[in-house]
């Protein structure tokens, strides 16, 4: 039975190995697998026993002392989790690699998100559809963000044109920005920014890789 | 002057906002200040003022009591930081969107991160280069990562084809995969996997989303 989500905070790094645990289960699901303890997904994702036991108890109530978890169960309690309660409407400004990649990726749905158009200033793209979301101009940004109700913006231009788009969507009314522009975005207070990074997961990488080799 | 990178374990969360301080302050360098304290760059950044003095104490030791840091010698440390001894040489393997997208990616450099060449299945795209980077056949992914010495590999591939990737990687002697396929990999234990899910980044935004909203 899934852990009702409305009744617990859920600490951000939890948060983030939730889908990896989904992913990780789905494998097994589809190799046919039924029961699983929590001994071998830690052992399997080298986490901790400890903490895949507290982590999974925040989704789930099913594992059980001597059995462990039903996988098909675990899996349905975990999606369930992620994709509750939040499916949100959003908008995708720059239609670029990045953003094309965003477009395209199947699994958002399963998330709660869905995109319903994107903009763009390059004449040539307006009209057309990438992965079957309409692109319009970005003038008419704040505009349309408004009346498709978007709650989200998603910013994939580049560094310098992202405060100007950011400005945009939240004059057409989004309540969060999840930026990949390498920059840092100035919003009134109740918008909540998530930034995406690449530099820096690159930096934790090399950190990691300097370490091992005793830099 | 910089604090010696060699000396102390930097902790991945202080590692991962580290680029945020070099984005944010490369901006405030741009505009002409000369100075700035801790109280500024957090109240900007929306940080506790403490965690930002203790993270720029990892990376720099030119903050003054009372005139607070030279921006430009804090742009410059935090630079020699990041980049610091880490100049590694990668392999790209699946030239789509996203790979093109980090084919792209203009910062790297600055990371210590050098993408030699790219590897793809599409026979179209063999012999042509992305952004400079040649593609190679994916056949020959283990022969030439060895040939290159590559230490990092990147997957850019979709997910049921991301663990046979991996193989060659680990094959041709990466030290460190960048894995930016949707799937748990298995790796023998010497070697780093760094795993990016733009799905957990989503977990993230759509959970503080429903916080706010009261579920």
């Amino acid at each position: 039975m899934p852990v009702s989500a409305g009744k617990v905070s859920v600490p951000a790094p939890v948060l983030k190995r939730l889908p990896r645990y989904l992913h990780y289960l789905q494998a097994r699901k589809q190799e046919g697998m039924e029961r699983i303890s929590s001994t071998v997904i830690s052992a399997d994702l080298g986490l901790n026993p400890v903490q895949v036991r507290k982590d999974l108890a925040y989704v789930t109530d099913s594992g059980k002392p001597r059995t462990g978890f039903s996988v098909d169960e675990l899996v349905r309690d975990l999606s369930a989790f992620l994709g509750h309660g939040s499916v949100k409407d959003a908008v995708l400004v720059g239609a670029g690699h990045m953003g094309t990649t965003l477009l395209a990726y199947g699994g958002f749905a399963g998330y709660g998100l869905n995109i319903l158009a994107a903009f763009d200033v390059r004449e040539e793209l307006i009209g057309t559809e990438i992965c079957g979301k309409p692109i319009f101009p970005l003038k008419r940004l704040s505009e349309m963000t408004e009346r498709l109700c978007a709650s989200i913006g998603i910013i994939t231009v580049p560094a310098e044109a992202a405060q100007a788009v950011c400005d945009g969507l939240v004059a057409g009314g989004v309540q969060a920005v999840w930026n990949f522009a390498p920059v840092h975005l100035e919003v009134p207070e109740n918008i909540i920014v998530q930034n995406e990074d690449i530099a820096s997961s690159l930096a934790l990488l090399s950190n990691r890789l300097a370490e091992r080799n005793g830099r």
